[in-house]
């Protein structure tokens, strides 16, 4: 059987057990509508991975030959879905499963100058702890997405951003870091800049999703990713949504990108702090920007409003190009200083049409800095409509040939 | 037959003889893969409608019943899609066969007062007297692509943005344009803003079609149009593109939209003959720019400058946040004063990561104001794969059905 086709019949008779509980293969085979025959070879395969289980033989239920039919249900052990959220210092990893429950997560740290296999390497041997020390297993994977600190793919060396001595200015994946995942599960993978997934997981989650939305976080830079009409948006060349290097201040801060006054010179957490130094207020790092907004230091008051203000320009710009129906600010400080979010809410209203239902929400991100792998998650929940036109970065050949199984590269072209 | 199986079919028969010229019924069977039976019901219909004609008979090919085989073309003066650019003060049209060819090309002036009812009816007379003029009809078109001077579809009233005094500043096409146009020539309508439709037009049109494409159009207004991952973004509430209303200077003059100092008092024609005035230089209208330019007058040329700078620093942005391939600068006066997109692409140079390769294509705009048909045009060509995902706005059930074809309006989600 195809493996495509494979695949189909395998996410129906496992969306089947999600919704219906334990069944007969003959109540499986009419609810998904395929042969016993080809049924049959799909139960098989998942029971021999350990993705179902037989519970129970239910006496009134006999098959074909007579048999006390057996019922099947997914295994509760099974992990569905894996995100794993690699930063610059430590990767996150989430599992969950069918019902998209959480199983197991955690984190490990690496140096920031680890190469990217070590990091995968960390990456995998964290995954087989922590499905050994829960009891999870991983032969049923259904999909992994993985987040990457760098734009994704990576833009082609030429188009790459570099400083002025050369360094680039931010650390793409190197292409095939989803190979290494995609060889050892079996399953799909999906790869993308860490804060576009962030920017989908904010778009999808929750009662109110939303098909267009405009996300940015601060933290050591200042990030961005982009939900329009139900797209990720990745643009031309890998990067879309950066948002940090919209220049505020032609006349700013030198950048690390090589220009002056980007948004990310004024915003970022770096950025902050430093401005905070500059009025006489020395803060070293977010705690004690925390205590003095807790204490309302006036200089940390004017700086904090002055960077809203100046992010509020620039999400109102994108306000108006895009017309988002939301704009989701991320990083830890938002939660330390609420009035960041305030601030470029109110200056955001005052740069689009002045009509006050005409606007978009302006929220603090419902994810945090931590939940990385969240967002990674987010990208292979199947009932994801959003991710119906997204391009899957590898797809297994055959997923269960293993040891010879190989992979392919879908080309990153939009149909 | 179910409407949609029907024009689905009749697309393959149609495009069949597009490429092979006159055949057979029983050839065109075999090309597109139907029965002899559902075949004859469809070159029946599209016969009775005039889409195609009988050329002559093959006395090598004998149908099934023995009488030599008629062979089928497209009728050469068969319209297969139509173009309407709905203007503030005119409107026009444009017809073109199955090889996309112009047939006819015409248009009409209203008053900017008349009603959406008296601009219809008008536009409709034209196409009539156009087609009889030429020897065209109407009654196989494919679809018919509407261009509205405002968004599209409407926001609802109350995010609809008014200016102090409480006037629209942006002229919504009531819902329902499409209506008449689908119940005089049973075809799909789709509806949108032109400027959107222009940037699709210059996206697709040419070798070299790009998926990433920022459009910005100068003239009595700034309007925009942005084409993301290959499709035409409208926004959540049909606002998408406004770049004209990004704010370039927060004490700058006033906007008919309510602000200041957004990009359309700057850079319109209104805004840079208002500039010129503002250094001594009177001008009236785009001759006398025309004329100010050809004898380089500095004021102009350096109002020009200005007026290109600020763009560039808005389309700037805008390729940060999308990262597109082309950045496409519109309107008569771009042509009169090229200085306007040389400034406008250095300024842009200025404005991104500082590596060269990594910047958008700036170009000219291909198509000319007066080209707007073309840009619906461009909406409905069947072949435009930009277009699988477009929602239509209006299509008809039973196209054959008349007298008593009724209209649907599909749902302005995304799948």
């Amino acid at each position: 059987m195809h493996a495509l086709v494979r695949r189909t019949h395998e996410d129906r008779v496992l969306r089947a057990l999600q919704e219906n509980g334990a069944m007969s293969r003959g109540e499986i085979a009419r609810v998904v509508g395929l042969s016993r025959t080809t049924l049959s070879e799909i139960t098989g395969n998942l029971l021999q991975r350990g993705a179902i289980v037989v519970v129970d033989t239910d006496a009134s239920l006999r098959e074909g030959s007579g048999r006390p039919a057996e019922r099947l249900a997914l295994d509760p052990s099974s992990a569905q879905f894996m995100g794993v959220d690699f930063g610059h210092r430590r990767v996150h990893v989430a599992v969950a499963d069918a019902s998209h429950k959480i199983l197991v997560s955690g984190a490990v740290r690496y140096d920031d100058t680890a190469s990217w296999q070590t990091r995968t390497g960390l990456a995998l041997e964290l995954i087989e702890r922590l499905g050994s020390g829960a009891g999870v297993h991983y032969g049923a994977l259904q999909g992994v997405g993985i987040g990457v600190p760098g734009p994704y793919p990576a833009p082609d060396g030429a188009a790459w951003p570099r400083d002025s001595r050369g360094a680039t200015v931010l650390h793409p994946a190197p292409e095939g870091v989803d190979v290494a995942f995609a060889e050892r599960f079996g399953a799909p993978v999906i790869v993308d800049n860490n804060t576009r997934l962030a920017a989908l997981a904010e778009a999808i989650t929750g009662a109110d999703s939303v098909s267009d939305l405009v996300y940015v976080r601060l933290s050591d830079g200042v990030g961005g990713g982009l939900v329009v009409g139900g797209q990720l948006v990745t643009g031309s060349g890998g990067l879309a949504g950066e948002l940090g290097h919209v220049t505020v201040a032609p006349a700013g801060r030198p950048c690390r990108c090589g220009k002056r006054g980007c948004l990310e010179t004024v915003a970022s957490v770096p950025g902050i702090l430093a401005a905070c130094w500059e009025f006489g207020l020395r803060l070293e790092n977010l705690d004690d920007l925390a205590a003095a907004v807790a204490r309302s230091h006036p200089v940390a008051d004017r700086v904090l409003r002055e960077a809203a203000a100046t992010l509020g320009r620039v999400i109102g710009s994108a306000t108006m190009i895009l017309n988002p129906a939301k704009v989701v600010i991320g990083g830890e400080i938002t939660r330390l200083a609420p009035v960041l979010v305030e601030q470029a809410a109110a200056t955001l209203a005052a740069e689009i049409f002045p009509t006050a239902s005409a606007g978009p929400a302006v929220e603090a991100a419902r994810l945090s800095d931590e939940d990385g792998a969240l967002g990674a998650l987010a990208a292979v929940f199947h009932n994801s409509p959003l991710l119906a036109r997204y391009p899957e970065t590898a797809e297994v050949k055959g997923r269960s040939d293993a040891p010879d199984a190989t992979t392919e590269r879908a080309a990153h072209v939009r149909p």
